[in-house]
């Protein structure tokens, strides 16, 4: 088994064995751009390292000294004290990229007498200092996991001592002195002195490297990405190039195009007399790309050709890391770059243009739940003043409350608050909260510094480098330049398209103007897969579910009709009313509007068709809990204050969730199945005085077995029968149900046999076949999900295993008695990828998701086909 | 097709086609006992009526009048004028016994020429008047519906007006006035003369019994006795013989046994000069069939031989009527006699002494459901004053609200009130309201009334004939002879075993101390079939259970362990520790008090094993409500009172049924399960000091899958090792788990692996397989069955078209991967026999079920494996 490869042994195939970054530097060798020379120690010798009790064995040590030997030998260069020392960087690289999540350590091979070397050699002992000094850092954080603060502290306090800010202030002296103090430091630290073998040095970073691996950081990383945790991670060894070495020197990273809109154009920043970690740790604010033209022109278009090198041969957009030394341009790194939702869509849009790619290529390229997020919210159009301008680091808007520690974030998370985290800058341990906030807001950095880099890979709101704004972390404050002071807990809104802060809470509409995105999701349409219909309850959801390519609407929710304040009332009257006679007043006076309402969505509509599901919740959900309300609704019903109360609490139940809902209402009031029958048919009606057709598909929630929908139907089809026989008219209308709860999965033949269609409600059937109140989970979901019992949310993503396999049971015995029987689910698993992917193995017809989810199921269901 | 049987045709095997009583009629008619000749219309011939738009087929009108003709020539009688007139009764008979169900009509051929020659023939015009005005009554409320108020009313104004009170004051010419009277009270209620035909009169007493069978009454007996609506009745004709001739005739029913007790004597009561209805309908208090002995010995010990006969014939009690026709003794029914269950069992148990009957025989004999009812609860020993006596008509006692209606008994019950129904006397059209009365008062009747004899078919305590009371139905007002009303909602105390009434609400226990009962229940062990088990919580229970013949505790329900006041208090402590250690410290105060109850458990149930459940229901369960019981908590806790409603405010529950409870308590906070696991383990310890073994049997509530099961395994086998090497003993246990998610089901294979044993909680599996809260499924479920879209509460006999078929997928998944593994089933279910059978069949091994039901379940178990 071999464990070490050289760049030259490698190429991008081998992203498994070598990491993402290791074969990547091995294809841009091969491609004679040029890459300081390395080599890469395998993700196999990461698993024999964990197999191995936490040891490199013997075998893999040789081969590291072994290809130790051979750099040295094609740079002339020696490792460890010697005329011309050897520096390394020791950087980790996982066959996913995990920005941020493993540890580098650059300037390894450092020591007292190779300091002394480089000296005589560069006659710059800033610059040797400088790099000695952070290698210190490096190597105490990385390796032994002491605070990097302590060595900050230190820095500053020596700063302040001589009166500068800046670092680019301190001479070689300082940082000679600097040096020998972090060498104390870190003895004080270790009760040991600083490792001077370079071969010490090495070992040790590899096996920091390897361990890594199993940080919190990085768990947490892959868990929100699904990656999994046995893949382990490579290391790559490559000689040191200086972008600190004078001001002929400097580091940068750029991306073929913009990562947050699309653009093709040259997009990054650098730094002149810096080392890498300045320009992503966001430390000093770095300047555009583009001012290296005028800084050096020739190195800014040998880097243009590069770029256009690596993203033709990778054919997709690249993010690239250089550094320039003493006027030579090199390549440390490149990988497909990460992306804005909207700049991925504009991508792949415009690559297939290019003739770059293929529609289909472009297909199996988005994310589905990218196009999710391309719907950004937005601010709706307002006159609020901003209080300041950042960086436009993320697109989106964001309303929420300000809190300055990630950890904090995470609490406001589980009382259901909307936060914002506001901070100096982030780093990789404030991932989780960044996760979980609804915007980010950093004082530094730029546009790929790390909040940027990591909120548009997460899809959250991020304005960086808000410079007007000042922060105390510790008092948590935030303090405007209007001399306004904010505190935790105050609101701030984020827009992230153009930067702007306002401290008062905007109003937020979604955003479907996106031409890339229509012309994007016409395309899946050229795929035959599952359709996918739309769960809408207004004229308006109708529109959106249209424009976004819904194939008609598969769940209309007839009781979010009635969530309007004006029609709030009258429903509120049928439910409380205490008899037949004034229940059907009641009704009387809900008809008209009703009938309304599905002229307008079956008008918008059609003539796709319209499933339209009978009242379902537990009434109480209706009920006023304002003592205002109260009267007026006692007024209205002329009864006393204490009868309605009566009335009330009789509607009250101990689990409402398993209560008198769905049909069960229709059973006992069937004057309400009466009544929506009659609005439906009616509507049909009106539409067919213009000529327009539309088969309404009527839907009987929570049906437990055949004797209880026919029962229903009856009511249904007699009532329809008798509006039509008294408009001498006919009009086709299909009966069939919700098949969410598990008994009506153990029946379906039967009830298929009088059902013309069924919707499985996998968010209901999700709670009964758990046995998990969805409304009282979150007191042990979290646990089951933290202890691993649980790999994922099952209100999220279809438990395929569990409640899949009663679908499973439910499609076949339905299919045996109605072979022809049309399937659907409409549960919030109807907008999840994976779920979308199941729902179509299984042999369903069709997904129906909320408007705004059309693109990903789109997605998600042409990407399932194509697969 | 033959559709009229006489007597002599018929046998007591044909009770399909010729209905009970005309079965036992043609029986009766080949013992050669005296039976007034007659023939039997057959249920086919009830089924074409149906089938035939309500309307008497010719074919079977002409077999019927063949019949008639040929009982003219039998009895040397003709049917309508004549000097000899054939009168006849026209009754139903089901092919089950539907006492007070259907109608009758006595005294059927009569009209005014016919009157006349039965004058001549008897020269009894008092009789003769008698019979005509009853008929014309009968025929006007069975045939017509006409109230028989209208006609008792006027009896009764005529009786005022000649300042009599009873019936037998009245002399011919007045019962030939009333006669009169009624015939003209007819014609005004039919705007036509009552028919005179007597064709006419059969042909429409014929069509009105078949219409009766699908009277209100008639479907509702079926309906809570489980008898199917297309079994259709017969009709009977047989000649009339009268006791109502003068004072050497009579007429009288009795038992072969004692119903109420099952003591082995002659049971009865008589009336002389007098028809049928009257001993029945509880108008005149009869007097008790030993004093037949003195007014007639020949007659007394005729029938005393006959009982003999026809108790040894049908080797069952019989219930039989007769009639003394001047000195001559007639036989018109018999039938197996309904009884107590106390009555039930005896007469079983002695059968089987006596050598009449076969163990198996009896087991089979007697309905299980009987046994509960043999534990007929009783009233505690007591030193109250009763306020009245009346007839020991049914066992049992009762407490409840005074209602005087039976409408308002079945309004009270919804209110879950307990209710005893007062009346003066029964009739059928109450049978719905003394279904659901905890014990039913009547002012009138003997042991064999309509209350009586309903009452005792229900196991329902009834004291009838209580004549020291009076009320007033319609003011609702119940008079004691101390003067003392009491009004409806008055509470009123009812000891049926005694007859003695209480107006304060005594008392009650269970009991079982019936030696018959034990006998009987050991004759089910010797019958190989599932186990039983019971649930039990306490040592008492367990006393109890393993008295009642229970094999082992099958469920012990921990938190029912702390239930009592003085444990509460700690446990509520444990619910609402904010920490960890506070949580921790707590539970050391739990501890010591459920290892001792574990092992007073274990102890008294050694050798079987018991099936411990850990911590199931939703903590907030425990939660005070009062007040001072709230102070006293915060204070122990050393929390302000906000504090404390904050807490327990935080472990409020939408949906509690699916919340967090069960395993998930043991996931999040496994530091009750390790205490519950100490506790088990150190009461093992301390028995097996005493050299007692048992193996406990650990079960896991609302498991959902392997890995949340083997989770929780893990803490009890990690829990129990350490305790056992700390005291270097080694103990015994198996881990299981309930069955109770549908998701379990559906995974039942791998829980197997892991799991040793499973019992289904099919209360839980219910609730969630339909998605039906018990606690709100009143709201509905009444409808369901009243709509018959359910045929069953699925909450008292298991469901097993869907629940079950959901529990066979588990059986299966689960033995393919463990063969032996050990399947129980421990809901409310494994009482109800339907179900027992359904748990025999699918494999499982036990049952458990409450103490008080094991004699049931035993029965049922036996029944099933016999059948």
């Amino acid at each position: 088994m071999k464990y070490v490869y050289s760049f030259k042994e490698g190429n991008k195939e081998m992203k498994n064995l070598l990491g993402g970054k290791g074969a990547n530097l091995a294809e841009m060798t091969h491609l004679n751009l040029p890459v300081p020379e390395g080599f890469i120690i395998t993700t196999e010798a990461c698993h024999n390292y964990y197999e191995n009790e936490g040891k490199i064995k013997k075998e893999i040590v040789s081969e590291i000294l072994d290809h130790i030997k051979q750099l040295e030998i094609e740079t002339g260069k020696t490792f460890g004290s010697g005329s011309r020392p050897l520096l390394i960087s020791v950087r980790s690289g996982a066959p996913f990229s995990m920005p941020g999540m493993m540890d580098t350590i650059l300037n390894l091979g450092m020591n007292d007498d190779v300091a002394e070397s480089l000296i005589r050699q560069t006659n710059n002992p800033r610059f040797v200092y400088d790099s000695y000094r952070r290698f210190i850092m490096m190597y105490a954080d990385v390796v032994k996991g002491y605070e990097r603060n302590v060595f900050e502290s230190r820095l500053e306090e020596y700063k302040k001592a001589k009166n500068v800010t800046k670092d680019i202030e301190l001479d070689a002296n300082d940082l000679k002195q600097l040096t020998m103090d972090y060498l104390k430091i870190y003895e004080t630290l270790n009760h040991n002195p600083f490792p001077a073998d370079p071969i010490r040095q090495i070992l040790e970073a590899v096996t920091a490297v390897f361990r890594s691996w199993n940080n919190d950081r990085a768990i947490y990383y892959r868990k929100i990405n699904h990656i999994p945790d046995n893949l382990g991670t490579a290391v790559n060894i490559q000689t040191m190039v200086y972008g600190n070495i004078g001001n002929s020197s400097g580091t940068g990273v750029a991306f073929t195009r913009n990562p947050s809109t699309g653009e093709k154009k040259l997009y990054g920043e650098f730094l002149m007399n810096a080392q890498g970690e300045d320009v992503v740790a966001g430390i000093r604010t770095p300047e555009p790309i583009e001012n290296l033209q005028v800084v050096n022109p020739t190195i800014y278009n040998q880097f243009l050709s590069y770029a256009t090198i690596l993203e033709n041969h990778y054919r997709d957009m690249q993010d690239m890391e250089f550094t320039i030394e003493e006027g030579k341009l090199y390549m440390l790194q490149t990988r497909n770059g990460k992306r804005t939702p909207t700049a991925s869509l504009k991508i792949a849009v415009d690559m297939v243009h290019e003739g770059l790619i293929t529609k289909k290529d472009a297909l199996l390229r988005i994310e589905p739940q990218d196009l999710q997020n391309v719907l950004h919210s937005r601010f709706k159009a307002h006159k609020e003043t901003s209080v300041a301008k950042g960086l436009a680091a993320s697109p989106g808007a964001a309303v929420g409350q300000i809190y300055f520690h990630a950890k904090d974030v995470i609490e406001a998370k589980k009382q259901h608050k909307d936060a914002i985290l506001v901070r100096n800058e982030t780093s990789p341990e404030d991932i989780e909260g960044m996760h979980h906030a609804k915007g980010i807001l950093t004082i530094r950095g730029g546009m790929t510094s790390h909040a940027a880099v990591v909120a548009r890979g997460m899809g959250v709101c991020c304005i960086s480098g808000c410079e007007s704004l000042k922060i105390d972390e510790v008092k948590k404050e935030l303090y405007l330049p209007n001399h306004t002071i904010l505190k935790e807990g105050d609101i701030l809104s984020l827009d992230g398209t153009n930067g702007l802060v306002y401290t008062t809470a905007l109003s937020m509409e979604e955003n479907f103007e996106n031409p890339n995105l229509l012309e994007f999701l016409s395309w899946t349409d050229e795929i035959e897969s599952i359709q996918v219909k739309a769960n809408a309850d207004t004229k308006e959801d109708a529109i959106v579910a249209k424009k976004l390519g819904a194939q008609g609407i598969g769940l209309c929710r007839t009781e979010h009709m009635f969530f309007s304040p004006n029609r709030i009332f009258a429903f509120r009257k049928m439910i409380l009313a205490n008899s037949l006679q004034e229940r059907v007043s009641y009704l009387n006076e809900l008809l008209p509007i009703q009938r309304e309402d599905f002229y307008q969505l079956f008008k918008t509509t059609a003539p796709n068709s319209v499933v339209i599901r009978y009242l379902d919740p537990p009434l109480h959900e209706f009920l006023p809990k304002e003592e205002l309300e109260k009267q007026r609704l006692a007024a209205s019903l002329n009864i006393t204050m204490e009868d309605l109360q009566n009335r009330i609490n009789n509607l009250k139940e101990i689990n409402p969730m398993m209560g008198h809902r769905g049909c069960r209402l229709a059973i006992t009031y069937k004057e309400i199945a009466i009544m929506q029958t009659k609005a439906i048919i009616e509507a049909c009606i009106l539409l067919l005085q213009e000529n327009i057709q539309i088969i309404p598909e009527i839907m009987i929630p929570l049906t437990t077995d055949q004797k209880e929908f026919a029962y229903v139907k009856k009511i249904v089809d007699d009532t329809a029968t008798k509006i039509m026989q008294e408009h001498q008219v006919t009009i086709s209308y299909h009966v069939g149900t919700m098949i969410e709860v598990p008994r009506a999965c153990a029946l379906a033949d039967q009830i298929a046999s009088s059902a013309e269609f069924f919707s499985f409600g996998t968010n209901d059937l999700t709670q009964l076949t758990y046995g998990f109140s969805r409304d009282d989970s979150n007191k042990f979901l979290p646990e089951y999900l933290n202890k691993k019992i649980m790999l994922q949310d099952p209100f999220k993503s279809l438990d395929q295993e569990g409640v899949g396999s009663l679908m499973k049971v439910a499609v076949s015995l339905a299919k045996n008695i109605r072979p022809n029987i049309s399937l659907g689910i409409c549960g919030e698993h109807a907008g999840d990828p994976k779920s979308i992917k199941f729902c179509q193995e299984i042999g369903l017809d069709y997904v129906s998701c909320s408007p705004y989810r059309i693109p990903v199921a789109k997605l998600a269901a042409a990407q399932s086909a194509l697969k």
